[in-house]
């Protein structure tokens, strides 16, 4: 199936049966979310994956009680580091010039530049840009998961100062930004599962200078 | 070809040789880009589409002189709304209810839900709302292009402000949030071309609650 008929195909599942999703394919949604480009590498987000039963409990009504977090396989949480490091900074490095076989200074001017904007920044900014480059890998797995024929829903609508407590994320340095419960649609209970996807025309989303 | 094959072929390319890209191929990223699922399905931003040379050439020193800003053949600028109007939510909800045959008040309360938390927000809030959106289909874009074997280097470094100024943009409401050239490598020319992709660990990007 090409990506754009499994775009199609795809939607926001409001209701799922409960049945298992194969840990194969979870496994390729989560690998496709770490191949995910980010600005100059540095990853700054996280995958939780809760199967836990009895967590998806507690942390449904964390999510308004969507139905979604309880009847799903694999609970995906994605969480964005609430600042950059200089620490962070040079163990990717140090980790990409090894992998590479270069040697660990190679990139020192690339860095040195690179921290001088960042570390710069503030703790706000920082986190907005990391929480963006979790949305990339976000919708990198919206993607896969669709290839794959999974079900999955993406949910912005959590109290995520409350989520990160739970999870211990906030001692981790993480802010959860967005939940995608993987699983399997429930059609004959499902309100959205027969309508229409209904998109902004074309020329109406692309402007064009030719 | 998979996804996961097809995002360890990409990579963020350094140097472009000027050969054009299919509009074929174009077309179906930017449809990528379209079936993006968004929060409420607001669809946020737009993607602007540069073919123009010399306008390639004006926006190259707004990127820090980026040579693939001018050696793609289309250049995709992914732009967000810098806030949420209540005349935009409207639209949005009438044309989803029309096309899918549903009586235009079908959908007041949740509007009304949601106009109540939108709008009280900040624009600065709702701008980054907006971006993160626009990263989703960023992140899919990007998917499909791999997928097609159609280069890109996914570009968060340019003066936003300036860019808008020269596309007219901010006269539109919209922020220029990433650019994504599209065209083909140049391996020879590309110091990136053969080095490994480097990722964090799988046990350390994964965190796990069973």
């Amino acid at each position: 199936m090409s990506l754009i008929d499994a775009l199609n195909w795809r939607y926001a599942v409001k209701k799922m049966n409960g049945q298992p999703v194969e840990q194969e394919k979870v496994d390729q949604i989560i690998q496709a979310a770490l191949l995910a480009p980010t600005s100059s590498g540095l990853q700054p987000f996280r995958v939780v994956v809760v199967t836990n039963q009895e967590l998806k409990e507690k942390i449904a009504p964390i999510a308004f009680g969507q139905s979604q977090i309880i009847d799903s396989s694999h609970l995906l949480i994605f969480a964005a580091q609430e600042n950059y490091t200089e620490e962070g900074i040079d163990a990717i490095f140090d980790r990409m010039n090894s992998e590479r076989g270069l040697p660990l200074n190679g990139t020192d001017a690339y860095k040195a530049q690179l921290k001088g904007m960042v570390l710069s920044r503030s703790a706000e900014e920082n986190f907005n840009h990391a929480a963006r480059q979790a949305y990339i890998g976000f919708g990198i797995a919206i993607a896969q998961a669709a290839v794959l024929k999974v079900d999955a829903t993406p949910m912005e609508g959590f109290n995520g100062p409350d989520l990160d407590k739970l999870l211990g994320l906030d001692t981790k340095g993480l802010k959860s930004v967005t939940l995608l419960p993987l699983g399997n649609r429930d059609e004959s209970a499902d309100w959205l599962a027969n309508l229409k996807k209904v998109r902004t025309p074309l020329n109406e989303f692309v402007i064009e200078f030719k």
